[in-house]
């Protein structure tokens, strides 16, 4: 692999053509750059790039072939097979490189090697059936929280066990997770949840976002905000845990840190994503450069430029049962940058957009959290 | 005309897919608009937009046949001949309205305009002849400058005449000036220069973003910047100004404004552009919202947005001759954000890109302007 940049005018490919795929192609194309995709079917991303593939994500002839016509290859879909992983891992356009998706497609390997870089996670354990799974609630104390190892978003492929009860009346998901093989996790009591977008570039450099708090229903994002609730020391830790994952990990481009505050201000990282993430998405208005714009540089070898926010602001998703209210939503909030990711049908609970809305003072995102119109957008959601 | 915001998933047509229409393309795209653009040739705003039409501006049907797919019809190629304008008036589809439009594409209608709605400008005289030049030179005192009447950008169809030997020695490009319907413009000695974008939508509010001072060499915008040099009442005199342009043309979208900051620190203006203007390129990364978010929400009938100034930012242009020097840019300036417009071939004086780079504080923007590595790459445009 070249150490040398890769001057616009270069293509970027990107596996997958979702929001974040398209988000990607807009830095890109900002920045002078070419962008392909590949995608299963004609997603959001496809009408906007240079060139669009239809194609299979376990093909691996097919993924080469699209990679080959690129200069550098990223990806938005991380369930990308492991076989086509490692043909892609030692080709030069893959400069992305893939340590850290083999490592976070699977929640347990996840783990071990967080704890392993000396990093909290909540306490854990392998469960592939229900004496497993017995054991389990012995062993961390109920309430547990039931996941696929693999696969599985937004809440999907969960289950909550607070009681002997559940084990009954969700039998049929409990028994659904056991046989694709789950992780039984114990239920963290947590203050509230944060997050931290972290970049590297292939010569090392690190650059955190500034973290954010983040608000969830029903397992799914509903909005993010830039916050002097993360005390400055909590910041510094954020970061240094972020820091640690991106140096341990090769990480080249950025990778999405999800994290518990618990009530005695420790953190425990609840997740990684090593893509653009959702609660990164305030970037765009609030920070000097987006969590894209920093992707695109990572991925193309440029130096990382050091993010700082320019205006705080809250980050709301959109979602499917949203969109019929977007007329009295900007009515609302006539401030409010709203952004449509073009995706067609707004099936309920499905990410359709988000809007942000900036203030000069941190007080006011706190103000307006309290607004009956959010509290309302938020109900619809769970 | 209904007064229903267009939503997003409708469609906006460009005419003219230079890098103005790139930019208002991933605007509108951002917020979900489809985008359709036409153009005489494949422009850099084609690989990116939902549909690209190849054709002839001054074709009639071809420019209303393209525009009967679209919802909004808009332009950043002023030059579209008034025949073709007459017709696209009458068209639901062209919410943003070619007034201005009409008055701006001729300089002596411009100023005359301007004028008659009690905004200065320099004095001027139309001229036809070498007797009329000979008169005009009498009238206004040399030096003056001798413009093309219609068409004429960065600089091209225009000469400064500052004493009889110009006469002579630029004989020929006075010549075919003349010929063509020439203005004769009094020279302004002017403190500096300095820009405004406002935009009005159809409901009539009028916004203003926060003005900037321009930096130019051989008739070509080198640079731009908020700053404190344009003190407080300044910049009110400045939106005003602005804002009776928006309201006397009835503008739809936005509108770049030039004015001369004489030394006894009266406005006059310049010259006026009914589109974004290069000068607003800085309000992508240093507002609130950039003037391509601006003139997409105004042409779908939406509330405006309120800029701010979010960061002290200079915004610098990329020419052709200096896209060999990118390396040594983002070497010099590991913050900016660079733009490329995808234009292809980077011939001498061409328009290729901008960067911004943005501060703390505006001191910062002084200090950067002095730095050695600027001042070259600005005496490289002349």
């Amino acid at each position: 692999m070249t150490n040398e940049p890769l001057l616009p005018g270069s293509t970027i490919g990107i596996l997958g053509a979702g929001q974040l795929g398209k988000m990607l192609t807009q830095s890109a194309q900002k920045m002078g750059y070419h962008v392909h995709v590949f995608d299963t079917k004609e997603a959001c991303t496809f009408p906007i790039a240079h060139k669009s593939v239809l194609g299979d994500f376990s093909d691996k002839d097919q993924v080469l072939n699209f990679a080959q016509e690129v200069d550098s290859l990223t990806y938005e879909f991380e369930n990308i097979n492991a076989e086509v992983l490692e043909d892609l891992s030692n080709q030069d356009y893959f400069i992305q490189g893939a340590k850290l998706l083999t490592i976070s497609k699977n929640r347990l390997r996840e783990k071990k090697w967080l704890n392993a870089i000396g990093t909290p996670t909540v306490p854990y354990r392998p469960v592939n059936n229900l004496d497993e799974l017995n054991q389990a609630s012995a062993d961390l104390g109920l309430p547990i929280v039931l996941k696929t190892v693999e696969l599985g978003y937004d809440g999907k492929g969960q289950v909550l066990i607070k009681d002997e009860s559940d084990l009954t009346d969700q039998a049929d998901d409990i028994k659904s997770i056991l046989d694709s093989g789950g992780v039984a996790e114990a239920f963290c009591d947590f203050d509230y949840e944060a997050s931290v977008i972290v970049a590297r570039n292939p010569q090392g450099e690190i650059e955190c976002f500034p973290p954010t708090v983040n608000i969830h229903r029903a397992g799914i994002l509903c909005a993010s905000y830039s916050s002097s609730q993360l005390k400055e020391e909590l910041f510094d830790d954020i970061k240094a845990v972020a820091t640690t994952i991106a140096k341990e990990s090769d990480l080249v481009g950025v990778c999405g840190v999800e994290l518990f505050v618990t009530k005695d201000q420790e953190l425990i990282v609840n997740e990684i994503a090593p893509r653009p993430h959702n609660s990164g998405h305030y970037s765009i208005e609030a920070c000097n450069l987006s969590q894209f714009d920093q992707h695109i540089l990572a991925i193309t070898n440029r130096e990382l430029i050091e993010p700082r926010l320019v205006q705080p602001t809250l980050s709301v998703n959109i979602l499917g049962q949203h969109l019929d209210h977007l007329g009295e939503l900007v009515a609302k909030f006539p401030q409010a940058i709203v952004h449509i990711y073009d995706k067609g049908e707004g099936r309920t609970q499905r990410k359709m957009g988000h809007f942000t809305l900036s203030f000069e003072s941190e007080d006011q995102i706190a103000e307006t959290l309290k607004d009956p119109f959010l509290q309302d957008w938020f109900d619809q959601v769970g």
